[in-house]
């Protein structure tokens, strides 16, 4: 049976800095009917993440950019409500790279059919999804942790990061992660094994906060927000140590102009390997790693949360929180 | 004062198939004075390994053959007895590449001093000496340890192996040990934290027993003994696993025909990396490797024996030991 209205977001118009609610616009329309090989999903979780804020800007870079009043796209995990695909059937529960949407009719090898075990199907997006595999590679295939290592995580309560630094202490580092909060400092020392952690906004002089908190330097950072952070930390890099680019969301509502440019204090390590990644380039590695992230967290090794806010009306209030890094854990809408 | 003898081993013959006493001869001579810039050294422990069993064949290797009649050599800590080399006083503690002697009389430049901190200096030719460093590069640099990898190690209770199972025990993988002992594998798992350990002397259908080991495969072999504990660990392998092939005991006394030929079952395994490695082409790596090691030996996260022979005459005796397995841990000889 197939529902009546469906709800979904367009991009309305190309932020200039930091994006607001007026760049996204709330489109009711029809359901589709699924045509043949096609399914209907009806979402119930969709995943906001800083790399969209890249897809609504007009620019170069490694995936194209979304056009003025295209749907906003979303890692989705949803139910198939009605299937014209052989291998689905109503009631599957599926991800894809679908819609900020109610709903979305698309083709059927366009979802896969979500494999959490036990564990709530939420986790297909946050720690079983790309932001605990995005942890993985910057930390293991990119970062090539070492036992023994300093590790440090900025940005380390969000999605990936707490889940980079859960890695980084299991694979024997020692693990010092950068936040803007005390709950979230607490929470990754208290909960996830972080050794220590820095509140950036509260520290006062970040380097020798760094420095305090990494007596033997920096051997890994896990870069997720650039800007002055980067600076405190690249300040305390060892010999061969190597800079994992996730993300640098500091910079992300920069336009051009304004962000600093040159090495970036960089000039003295002559031995720092500094190299970014997208985690779709390391696809083969993907069941490896779903499958490790799996019984970590069935075993407790790794610990996740995640902030939901409600209703497809949030999606445009979760993501612009991300900037304002309101979230702990992964941040998701829940749509039904 | 110098001293008058000195009694070192010469290699008197070339030995086919399993090496004898008779192989080796002791020579009584008179202790040269040093030269300028030389110094006199007196031997503390000198080290016997297994690579040096290539040294006295005469074929193409990494290294040249040692001649007939000719010292036989040895990593060795001792201590200065005279000195006229700048930079070295009488009572210094050094470590080089000396002789299976009492005395050698070298270049200063051939030899430094010994820094083991807290530690016995015997640690210098052990777990901080070239065994250590060779157990990192195998597991980290060449084997690319991940967390949750299932690691197997062969000889695990020699010098080199004892150390590889921690480091990769460290970098969060699940360790299991062959061995030729049920009271080395003892120590394995209730003293050195490996997960498990096998005796390959007495498990019968060895490849079934790596198998129960091993319930999720291996994902890293660190491989020093060749021959058929490699087969059983082969069958087991995972998919992108490697194979760290630092030695392969078993082999060392056959001679060239007796080696099975082939490719020794890898070739269902299409994605596995083996790769060989000599641990002095990763010299940049020894300040590193050598500070992590001192730091985890003085906090006891790593531990390590050493079986040691009294005197120059027990040289011959302690090297024919390694391919029976008599030693627990490193392989000395205490020399004075």
């Amino acid at each position: 049976m197939t529902p009546d209205t469906n709800r979904r977001w367009l991009l309305a118009s190309r932020p200039t800095g930091e994006p607001t609610r007026e760049d996204f616009e709330l489109e009711e329309s029809d359901v589709s009917e699924p045509g043949p090989g096609e399914v209907l999903v009806r979402t119930r979780y969709l995943s906001v993440d800083p790399y969209m804020r890249g897809r609504m800007r007009d620019a170069d870079s490694y995936a194209d950019p979304w056009g003025i009043g295209e749907p906003m796209r979303a890692r989705c995990v949803g139910e198939v409500v009605d299937s014209e695909y052989d291998g689905l059937e109503t009631g599957d529960v599926v991800a894809g790279n679908l819609y900020w949407a109610e709903y979305a009719t698309v083709d059927g090898d366009r979802v896969e059919r979500v494999e959490v075990g036990d564990l709530p199907v939420s986790t297909a997006l946050s720690v079983l999804g790309m932001p605990g595999r995005t942890a993985y590679v910057g930390t293991v295939d990119v970062g090539r942790v070492e036992p023994g290592d300093t590790v440090v995580v900025s940005a380390a309560a969000g999605a990936v990061g707490s889940v980079a630094g859960q890695i980084a202490r299991i694979a024997g580092g020692r693990v010092v992660g950068i936040t803007g909060a005390d709950e979230k400092a607490d929470w990754l020392t208290d909960e996830l094994g972080f050794d220590a952690a820095v509140n950036y906004r509260t520290a006062g002089d970040l380097s020798a906060a760094v420095a305090e908190a990494c007596p033997r330097g920096v051997d890994l950072y896990f870069e997720n927000v650039g800007g002055e952070v980067s600076d405190a930390v690249t300040d305390h890099l060892t010999d061969y140590s190597r800079i994992a680019v996730c993300g640098k969301i500091a910079l992300y509502n920069q336009e051009d102009g304004d962000v600093p440019r040159g090495p970036r204090r960089l000039h003295q390590r002559t031995r720092t390997r500094v190299e970014g990644f997208i985690v779709s380039d390391h696809a083969h590695r993907a069941e490896h790693i779903t499958d490790r992230l799996r019984r970590w967290v069935s075993e407790e090794e790794v610990r996740y949360r995640e902030t939901v806010t409600e209703g497809i009306e949030s999606a445009p209030e979760a993501f612009l929180g991300l900037f304002e890094g309101t979230n702990v854990g992964k941040q998701l809408v829940r749509v039904a």
